[in-house]
Order: C-alpha cells, then sequence, then structure tokens
C-alpha cells in the first residue's frame, strides 16, 4: 500500500526528450513524454484502442501517436486523433496523472488529481545552482520497496558495516555519534555530529585532511520518499558547530528520492553536489564515483532484505536504539496512509 | 480458451526428423516423432512410467522409445515394450493426437478424435509448387496470445506506423485503402485496394517500380488460426484490378498459421513464395529477409501488447472504423467457442 | 512435504571457511558459519533486527556480525551484541538447527532439537581413509525433488538408456541383471550381479579389462537421503561373488547425499573414491570426472521429469517390474513422514 496523494519524482528531467519514457510508478504503468509545446504528460502506459503500450509510439504535432495504429492522445490523456475516423468518442481517452517539471525533476501525483497542490512540492534550490553545487545525478532500479530505502537512511549506524572501506569508516565512530532528531510537519529532521573523529577515506580523498575532523550529517526526511542531506567536515578548532560555511573543508549536498514502482521495487533518483572544489569538474566525477561506490552496497544489502522479508514477513522483529528516527519515520508514513483510506479522496484514488 | 476441434499447424514437416520435437500446442506439451515407417506420432510429453518427458527418447524400431527406462510408444501412444516386463498392461500408454502431413505443414487435431476430419484441412497447394512459387518458412515463438497476431493480420491500418521504415510505407495510404470484408462459412473474406499509390520500399526494391502502382492485398481468414494472403501490385495502367496475373509487377504469397501454445504465448508458422522473379533464389531470400525484418516489428509490438492486456485486462477498450475485419474474425472465433462448449464432443475434449 | 526429524547433509566441511554460507534446506534458508572456536552454527539467515540474511555479515571474535547494524549472533542464534545498546532482549535472537562434523560432512537436524541423536548419523569411514580410498567431492544443485533423484538411485535399468555413452553400456546387461533386495531397519540394500558381461566404456578405461568381467552394484539406502554404493568388477573366473577384495579388478565407493532445498529443488551430495590405482591421482582424478559427466546426465533427466511431475502431477503413471527397491524404497518413506507426522515432536516441528 502507497500513500497516492503525494508527489513523488517520476523522472529526471533531462530524461524526457524526444522520445516516450515508460516507468512504473505506484503500481501503474505509465508512459512520461513532452509535447511539442514543452509541456509534460504522463499517461496510462496503454492505448484506449488494443491495450498496446504508448511507449512504443512517437511525439508527432497533436500529442503522442501509439506505434500500432495510429492514434494520438494530448498530454492530459485526450484522445485527439483517429486515423480514418471523423468522430472521437469522449471515452476515447487514458488516465493522465499530474505532472510538473521543477528543480531538474520532473514530479508526479499519482493520487486524487483534485487534490494535487503545487505549492506542497519540495524546493532543491541547489539544483539551479551549478557553480556553487556542481552536480550530477544518477538513478538506481532497485528491487526492494522504497520504504527499506528510506530505513536505510534513517539509520546511519550501518555506515560503519555496510560501507566499513568507502564512505563509511570505523563502526565505533558512528555507533557513539550524537543524535539529534526532531520531529516536523511532514517528516523529521536529524542531524548527528562526529567531533574529534577520523575522517572517512572518501573525505580524506577529497578536501586532504591530515588530522581529526568535526564531522556532521543533516537529514530532513521529507514523507513519503524525499531525503535532504547535508554532510560535511571540519578540522577540529574549527568551530564546525558553530559555523558550517566555512572554506577548506569538506562538504557536500545529496538529494534523495524514493519512488515506489512496485510493493517489492523502486526508483532510486539521487544526486550528489561538490560543496569544496566547485571548480574542478573531476573533484564532481570523483565524489559522484565514491557515492555510487557507496549506494551500490546499499542497493545490494536492501533487495537482500527486501528478498527474504518477502518470503518472512516482519514477524518477530525487533527494534534497537539506534532506531528511533526510523520507528518516528514509520509512523509519520503510518498516519498519512491511515488518513488517506479515511478521506474521500482516498476511496476515488485506490488502485 | 481454445478452440480444441480444429485443426492447427503443429509443425513444419521438414522440422520433424530422425530425433523427437516438443512443443506446447494449447496448453499441451506434446512430442512429435516420424517413426521408421514415416508416420507421424504426436504424443502426450510424458512417460507412464515415471513422466519423464518423451523428448529425451530416440526412435527405434518399433516406436519412440523413453530415454529414461527404456518403455516404447507407437504413433498411437500405446506402449509396445516395457524391458524386462513381458506382459503390458492395457493402462500402459500415453494421449495421441490425430496428426496429417499436408503441404509441408504437420496439421494436428487437438479435440475429439472422433471429429477429427481431415477433409477440413484447408489446401495450400502453392508450397507444392516450388518452380513458379519458390518460397522459404519460418517460426516463430510469439509470447503472445495466438488471437492477438489475428488481430494484427486483421487490421492492416498498422502497416503504415509498425512498419512504416519496411513494408508499409506511408501512413496515409493505407488509412484512405478501399476495403472489401467477405464473411465466408469459417472465417472471411477481404481485399484492400490502394489505386495510385506510391509502392513500399520492399516492392520497389523487388519489382523496380519506377512510378505509382494499383496495390493490393488480399486475405482469406480461416477460423482459428490460418490466413492465405496475396499481394502484389501492378504499375497504374496495366488494369491490375481486372487481371493481376499479369507478368512484370511485385506479387507474393503468404501463409500465416497461428497456432495457440499457452494463453499468452504462439507459434506462428509463415512462409513467403516469390512470385515475380522465381529464377532467382536471391529474390526469394531478399523477400524473405524483408518479410522476417516486418514481422519482427509485429512480434515486438504484440508482446508488448500482450504484456499489457494480461496485466490489465481488456477493460475500457475502443473499437475503432478499422476494426471491421478484427471484428468480424473475433465474433466467428466466440461463435465457435460457444458452439464447442455446448456440444457433446467439447466437454470431453476440454482439457 | 520432508522429513524433519533426520539428519540431512548441509554442506561438505571444506565448504565452511571464514566466510558464511548461506543454503535452503528443507525449505529453510540458513546460513552456515564456523565461529572463532571452531564449532559449526547453521542459523536462520534472517537478522531478527531488520530481516537482512545474515550471509552479508562476517565472523567476528564472538559470533557471526550481520553486515547491515552490527548485532552479533553466537552458534546457538543467541544475540551477544547489539551496537550502542547495553541490554540484550530475550527475544533478539535466531533460529538454529544443530549441526555435527563428522566424515568431512557437516550435518543437520532441521526437526525437534530434543530429538536430534547424533548417534543416528551414519558413518562413512572411507572418507577418512585417503591413502586406501583417495576421493573427491561434489555438489550439485538439481532443479528436481530430492526424492526423485532417490528413485533413480534405486532402479538402475536406467543405466542402458541414460548412461548408454558413459558408465552404463549395453541396455540388455542391465535389464536382466540379478538383483536382491533386503529391507533394512532403516531403509534397504540391493545387490545386483551382472556376470560374464562386458564391461563398460568407464571400467575399461580404468582397468583395463580385455574380456568378460563378474560385476557388482551394492547400494545401501538410509532414509531419507544417503545412499552408500560399492561397486566394481573383477575378471571371469576370479571368484568375485566370494571374494571381492582383490587386486587387479575395478572399484570404487560412492556416496550420495540428497538433501531437500524447496519441494521441486535439492543439494547432491556426492564423493567418488578409487579403489584401484590409489597411487595414481590421475585415477582419482580420471574417475571423477567420468563419474561427473554420468551424473550431468542424470541431473538433466531428472530436472525435466521434475519439471513435467510439477505440471501435471503423478496421476496415471504405471509401476513395472523394474520398480521393486523404488517402490520400496517411498512405502519406508512414507511410513516416516507418517509417524513423524502423529507423533508430537511432528507437530513441534513442521515449519
Amino acid at each position: 500500500m502507497f500513500i497516492r496523494n503525494a508527489w513523488y519524482i517520476a523522472a529526471w528531467a533531462h530524461e524526457i526528450g524526444s522520445k516516450p519514457l515508460a516507468r512504473i510508478i505506484c503500481n501503474e504503468a505509465v508512459v512520461i513524454y513532452r509535447d511539442q509545446g514543452g509541456r509534460i504528460g504522463i499517461l496510462e502506459d496503454r492505448c484506449c484502442h488494443r491495450g498496446t503500450p504508448l511507449r512504443f509510439g512517437e511525439v508527432v504535432d497533436n500529442g503522442l501517436q501509439c506505434g500500432y495504429h495510429g492514434l494520438v492522445f494530448d498530454v492530459d490523456g485526450r484522445c485527439v486523433e483517429i486515423p480514418r475516423q471523423e468522430r472521437i468518442p469522449a471515452k476515447a481517452r487514458v488516465r493522465s496523472f499530474p505532472a510538473v517539471e521543477k528543480d531538474e525533476f520532473i514530479w508526479v501525483w499519482m493520487g486524487d488529481p483534485a487534490a494535487a497542490d503545487q505549492g506542497k512540492i519540495i524546493d532543491y534550490p541547489w539544483h539551479n545552482d551549478y557553480k556553487k553545487w556542481p552536480h550530477k545525478h544518477a538513478r538506481y532500479d532497485i528491487k526492494g520497496n522504497y520504504m527499506l530505502m528510506v530505513d536505510n537512511l534513517m539509520d546511519l549506524t550501518h555506515l560503519g558495516y555496510v560501507h566499513r572501506n568507502t564512505i563509511g569508516g570505523n563502526p565505533k565512530v558512528h555507533v557513539e555519534a550524537k543524535m539529534q532528531v526532531t520531529p516536523t510537519e511532514n517528516g523529521l529532521h536529524y542531524i548527528r555530529w562526529l567531533l574529534d573523529s577520523t575522517p572517512p577515506p572518501t573525505y580524506v580523498k577529497a578536501a586532504g585532511f591530515t588530522g581529526k575532523v568535526d564531522r556532521w550529517q543533516e537529514f530532513e526526511y521529507f514523507a513519503p520518499g524525499c531525503i535532504i542531506q547535508w554532510s560535511g567536515a571540519l578540522a577540529v578548532g574549527r568551530g564546525a558547530q558553530v559555523n558550517r560555511e566555512q572554506e577548506g573543508g569538506f562538504q557536500l549536498r545529496l538529494f534523495h528520492g524514493l519512488t515506489p514502482a512496485t510493493e517489492d521495487s523502486c526508483h532510486y533518483f539521487w544526486s550528489t553536489a561538490n560543496g569544496y572544489r566547485q571548480d574542478d569538474p573531476q573533484a564532481t566525477e570523483q565524489l559522484y564515483t565514491e557515492i555510487d561506490t557507496a549506494f551500490q552496497e546499499d542497493k545490494a544489502i536492501v533487495e537482500a532484505q527486501q528478498a527474504r522479508l518477502a518470503e518472512t514477513g516482519y514477524d518477530g522483529l525487533v527494534d534497537i536504539v539506534s532506531d528511533s528516527a526510523r520507528v518516528h519515520m514509520r509512523r509519520t508514513v503510518d498516519r498519512l496512509i491511515e488518513a488517506e483510506s479515511k478521506s474521500t479522496s482516498g476511496e476515488l484514488t485506490t488502485a
């Protein structure tokens, strides 16, 4: 069961060029295209004539043309052309989903269209600032429920085990980190300080630290699937806890967008921005490569976890002290699902 | 649900040599072999001893010998030998299906054997005339219900979209073709005339047309799965509508045989015969290659359509003007299924 | 349905080194590891924290550490460490299965732990005698129920068909062999004598026979999944039936251990020991290669049989004269399953 009345990331904006793109989102097979006026259409990927996926079609003057018998659909899903036929029946249409292009993302609303408030889409201004925050995008197909990936990002004690040799470093450092969790209107915020700690290999490689650092990891979670991260370190003694915006340290911004595909798979959209050597494209590339290596480690373990939970369910699992943010996050999502299932619009939009 | 009291193509005759061949037909796993007397046996692919597939066996003096413990079955499915055992119990047998070899096809009857009338097998004499109609065979495994492939052949407006760059050509030409549909006893006949039209790339390559042509596509459908096609073109002014049997144009004969494998897969047996440069084996080969390229385009789109319909069903689909022959065909098949399910033999033969 | 109160082979001892090993046994996903004291632990492959498979973990001082958030489990499945947390709740544990290392095998008991009597593990002393019985191990993943593999070994008439070109030879020889079956407390014993027979290619290659031989195949079956085989041949006239322990012939010992994985798959552990040219490592290797080739033939046919039986069930199958040992074996297993399902411990251990 997914929250449907929410904005999810459907694609990176750059993915939607002249060809339609197929994707599964919240158990719906959709096709995403950009019409010749630049508008984004997100349609059910099924022609209303013979059920053919519209991803085989092509973008023509008046919309997306089915590749089988030539019907054309506009960004709202209306059939605007049937070859050989003058009258187009009203029922000749496919379902469409509200779509918004913003901050290099294509956002989609899979629930009740009447409730789709663009004002609720979160901002990520760093995507529009290549000068100060040069960055690079990625998308993974994860064979795991999107909540397992959110879980992963809510409990960073995994860094010492899963990422021991990449972005993690010594497990003890992570286990002993000071963690402060604050509930927000629609999620939670947490910050962890690893004071006077040994920087992990990635940090040393990037910023050339020679001694201990004060390191922070700040996460803001927006239910159901988005997380904004700001991490970094300054050498001990430079007062990182008072002012993190100093030169000469290491810092990065990460965006994590988890979008449900099916119950046991999801899309992981992430970007990483280099906030320490902005004039060096190699640094941006190197950062991306390091993060990619680490996130592939997460992918592997979450996919194995998914496979096991699909067989056994969640019975008998035991929460531990490190789970505080994760448990809060899960409660938030459960509350939103419950609220949605009680509302009238919830009834309308359940698949 | 399939029509079972009907002749389907089980194999090309040349496929059945010294080794048994396994195939799924109407949800039954069968093994096809030719005994040492030349007779064709089509048997349930399951030894009655331990269930081992007979396709692992080999053809011996008295029939097909199971490759596990040596039992032998004749073309009627009777066990004729059990190693180490003198008496063969009556229940030691496997199911057999009526089989006929004709016109380079192996035909099979999957329904009530008592109703298997060989006289109802359609004729395809062009397979026996390599001089006038040199030809070549193919077989595809299609991951789609056989009816979706029949649908495909009943509505040629797809040529302009699916085959734009191969046998199709300009969509407008196909959409505007004059089409005449005539019901027949067991199917339908249609002919389309594309008068004064630009010939598609395949036609030009084959016959060297330099100007417009009068082009025809004549199809006869025999329910449930066979279609005989005669297509061609003559230069405008040569009176194609009065006499199509002239030299110097382009014409081909295509046989399409669709045999159900499972609900979501089928066998597509087709042959293409060169009726314009019969003395040139390269022309036959080139024609085959062109058709093969185009039919792979159909295969791709039908398989995508199948996958989608398997997920969503047929709800909400809208018929359009171009669907006249297709709709007639579907009604014919539905009528035959209904008739079969009401008859006594229908009860006996339902799997 | 499997017998659970029984010792099965979980692994070869040499497979359990410094890394945990995952395996499915009787429908349970387990992880096998050797702790730093050398003890074998066989645990449910699912951390009790977040369900992550423990096979991603590593062996540390006090047990097996989960690779996600660092919980540690000892060989009895008790959680002995939770990072960041002092008190370990009693429910923080994973299921463990009794394990014994003996004769180069790791044995496991998947049923009621209270009933796990190590004294009931069969002996295979030849694994401890590399001088007289140099040998080599193998393990196959078989896509077939383990009983189909036991069936295979209970009816050797298949040698003439499945292994005609390897260890089998002429079918008639096998069909006419004298076979003596004797029930035992927990299975059966049989011996077949192929007197005055032509030795098969493998035997000739190994021992250089130039004429006919007296050949024996002696099998002892221990329900549910172990078979000890002693096969060989001496030249005719050397009195093989009186004394098989002579120099100058051919003999081998084979161990067959079938362990259920799922209803349609199993592990096949086998070893083959060279009892005729013990000082020649090439002979041991050559024997292994020959047996491996033959057993791959069994694997192929049993997997095809499994696939077919999974579709059709066992209805309509007919027993034949050669099935005597196989039928006795099946009855033994059915009796054990019935006894287990009636006992109290059976109730406790059913998955």
